[in-house]
């Protein structure tokens, strides 16, 4: 089965992909951008992907938040994979931090560690990557020695570059929320995790509608989920393009899409919105 | 009278600092970040500040929200100014645009262009800077011949740079909302700006609580403003940085704190959450 993923070799949507118990099967197919690999599975490129989706320090990745609704509406979230992160200060040599000119990664990475970065080498120039293991990739090339990149310790070896400094993300305990997409109905789960049948399931959805911006129209749509039972896990707003002030909502419920609660709770929903879309329903990690 | 904004000269914020009244009387101290400029405020360096805090394309500007709520307590959201905002792809001398190496400017900045940079200058790499008018600043110096800089026609004037083209954002209508802040509870509104006895306010308040994860929480928590009457403009969850599936919910409402609705609405919110904070309470724009 091929599997896209975020690239190069290295990164942290690697380590999610491998650490499913069907990764030996897997054809890796590293691409370049979050995007590319949204549209991948949209395209049949890839069977499945791999993207972050949420970290406990920045919050939403609204790259593919954005991609779910405005450009793979056929693409499904079919699972989800948590792991720990622990950022590395990565340069293709031993040097001390105060002679590093330039810090580079991608920009959830250097966010996860602007106070290490603000305390350790305030005169560095922050500059931004596809990747943390792309800032790896060219921080190990030669014309860069004055160069760190922020990413993983298996980027570090892959490129042949020094660890100088370890867990220097802001606040630890750092962890990130993949999810594994398809556009297959049939495919459920990680692949080649067994399916409990005690499972706990979760239901991705999206939402908005023009009652946006009067009083009660939030909480009404919110109290279709709570009057029936139905835990909210998460909710977040994004922007609907639309002008300030327009916005569409992202929840993940607790349940099956299948399960008569939901269903029912869902169709409440359906009443009070413009647009409801399912984006997933799969076993919470 | 000093007022602090994310530097250097011709970005976005500086635009929003002279857009006030009362501008010809501003003493301009330019700042290096985001998070700089609201510290700044905290510290007493400069009397007020002005900071993004959301774009209708991107969503909230994080940096600024975290520092908030994380950094500055003491510092208030004392009135707000809406731009519209017309990005322009420049370098400093003309040249085809399948030529351009390098894309750089502020992370939001490179967001609102994706489908354009996409589009039009496939292979160039993006690289991030602390804004807009650094990237035109960077693109000016004579050794980056094949790099271009997304920002504003007054930074280009100011750096002697071309600009290749204009409205390069994906959705046009684009606008960003700044925010004027103060440790001053005196001072109200936009500095020169006449306060209308009838002018509409807004509320700007976070909270958090251990109820998060209950299925009704949230809707409890927006009922006490909805069963009043008072209406929501928006509400944003952000990671309370406490692990996955711990928020905080940032909302804005219609009213001023004095107001009798709202005094009754948050003091009913107090009593289902652990944390309220009033982070401002202003002059709507």
């Amino acid at each position: 089965m091929k599997i896209g993923y975020l690239g190069p070799e290295g990164t942290f949507s690697q380590a999610a992909v491998l650490s499913a118990p069907s990764a030996p099967q897997f054809e890796l197919r590293p691409l370049e951008t979050i995007h590319d690999t949204v549209l991948a599975v949209s395209r049949g490129a890839v069977e499945m992907a791999v993207v972050p989706i949420e970290n406990s320090l920045e919050g939403s990745v609204n790259v593919t938040l954005d991609a779910l609704v405005f450009e793979a509406e056929d693409v499904r979230i079919v699972g989800e994979t948590v792991l720990a992160v622990e950022q590395c200060l990565i340069a293709q040599e031993s040097l001390p931090l105060d002679q590093i000119e330039v810090v580079i990664s991608h920009p959830q990475a250097t966010a996860q560690c602007r106070e290490y970065i603000r305390a350790n080498m305030p005169e560095a120039r922050v500059m931004t990557s596809s990747s943390t293991a792309e800032a790896v990739r060219l921080v190990s090339e030669r014309i860069r020695h004055r160069w760190a990149a922020i990413g993983t310790r298996l980027a570090a070896e892959l490129y042949g570059c020094v660890v100088l400094a370890t867990g220097i993300e802001d606040v630890s305990g750092n962890q990130t929320r993949f999810v594994w997409l398809s556009r297959d109905s049939g495919q459920i789960g990680v692949p080649g995790t067994e399916l409990a049948p005690e499972a706990a399931w979760k239901t991705a959805i999206v939402f908005w509608g023009e009652g946006t911006e009067s009083p009660g129209w939030l909480v009404s749509c919110l109290s279709e989920l709570a009057f029936r039972g139905v835990n909210l896990t998460r909710i977040e707003s994004r922007p609907l393009r639309a002008g300030l002030g327009s916005y569409m909502f992202f929840a993940d419920l607790d349940g099956r899409d299948s399960d008569p609660q939901v269903v029912d709770a869902l169709n409440g929903l359906r009443g009070r919105v413009n647009v409801l879309r399912t984006l997933g329903s799969f076993p919470a990690a």
